[in-house]
């Protein structure tokens, strides 16, 4: 498809990278996700081999690579901007988790650029960089351990633009079609009728185990094929008695 | 705190990782987001200080690491468990996207064991892998480039686990006591021997009929009691062959 998705709208920015592997495997876990848009402000090594190889099939976002000097180079022409930090911070900005805030940027970059930026991977982004954006974003973490690798983070929020711009679309079909209710009627008689003739199931006082049997199959929601599987056991297993 | 949470009850599976590395990244990957039990098998090279390196704070996780040679080993006492793919596959289990999965697998996690599988970073998990699970977690991704690196997947899994865990803290309705792996593997080969034994079965070309009776009842989620009632009813059926 050649239509411009809203994804195509999204920039991801890393500022002051240290390792150039985690600038591929960003490019790699933006690419699982369909975003395609890769900024760097002052990475310390780029172009660089352990780039190209954490990026195995996402090169093509490495070449098409814009490199920054400065964040407002970066930022330029975007209509939001998100700064995703560990810990929300005691700031002015709107606070948003990673869901909701990946919902509200899609929102905007139906029409428009919008721009994730991430900071240092030990020391994060800077409060300068942090108020150059217009909301905050925090992904939930571990509060004994919240270190996520820099390529994992942008996998998360990779992850939950690409789920906001999937959700509404229609749940996966059920695979096989459904067996009808007189289909199932027809393998719980069978079922019992074989029971009773195994002494299984005493017919004086059947209530309580065939409910618990439709129970069962009901939570299984039965698919018309596999009710002929089973009644074609019964059938097999029936055959002597 | 010292409480148990149901991110306690979650292990991570990771079958026949060729790289070092990624075991590494998955712990760290998990500890971010609070989980802590891993289980490896056959890893191509464990111990390794790539892994050691990867994982950073999260070596703890690596010491208390299990190493199994075999699923059945590593899925012991598990009440759910879910293989994690790229594709959806034809004949399969129920698909559950990540979200969907995540929120399923908690609910059973606040009680018990349950796992998530994830196969070898080139060739995935096999099918025999796959059709052990209950369910089959699909993280969607684009169609075009859905190769998720091994500790990427593991991070979009974990965070989806904890957004399960802190999104709702609605009533969950009550679930029976769940059948654990190594009953429902007694039922179903307790089951594939009668049906040899009645002659429904053909043990030359069993594979496909026993994959969806799996299916079948991999959906129903049964119980220990349910196990019960058809282990009697194979027994009643089975006695005068």
């Amino acid at each position: 498809m050649n239509t411009v998705s809203p994804l195509d709208h999204v920039r991801i920015i890393l500022s002051h990278t240290s390792h150039p592997g985690n600038i591929g495997a960003a490019a790699r876990a933006m690419k699982t996700m369909g975003l395609s848009s890769l900024y760097l402000i002052n990475p310390r090594l780029f172009p660089n081999k352990a780039a190209d190889d954490r990026a195995v099939s996402a090169r093509d976002i490495l070449e098409k690579i814009k490199i920054c000097s400065e964040l407002d180079e970066a930022l330029e022409s975007t209509v939001l901007s998100a700064a995703i930090t560990a810990r929300p911070r005691g700031l002015s900005h709107e606070i948003f988790n990673a869901r909701q805030g990946a919902r509200e940027l899609l929102r905007y970059a139906r029409q428009q650029p919008v721009a994730l930026l991430f900071g240092a991977e030990t020391s994060g982004l800077t409060t300068a960089e942090v108020s150059k954006c217009q909301m905050i974003i925090h992904i939930p973490a571990n509060p004994e351990f919240s270190s996520l690798n820099l390529a994992s983070a942008v996998q998360v929020m990779a992850y939950e633009l690409r789920m906001a711009l999937i959700e509404h679309e229609e749940p996966i079909p059920p695979i096989g079609s459904p067996a009808n209710f007189n289909e199932l009627e027809l393998l719980y008689a069978h079922l019992e009728q074989v029971m009773i003739a195994s002494d299984f199931l005493n017919p004086q006082k059947p209530r309580l185990l065939m409910q618990r049997i439709r129970r069962l199959f009901g939570r299984a929601r039965l698919e018309k094929e596999e009710v002929q599987i089973l009644r074609g056991i019964l059938t097999a297993l029936g055959k002597r008695w």
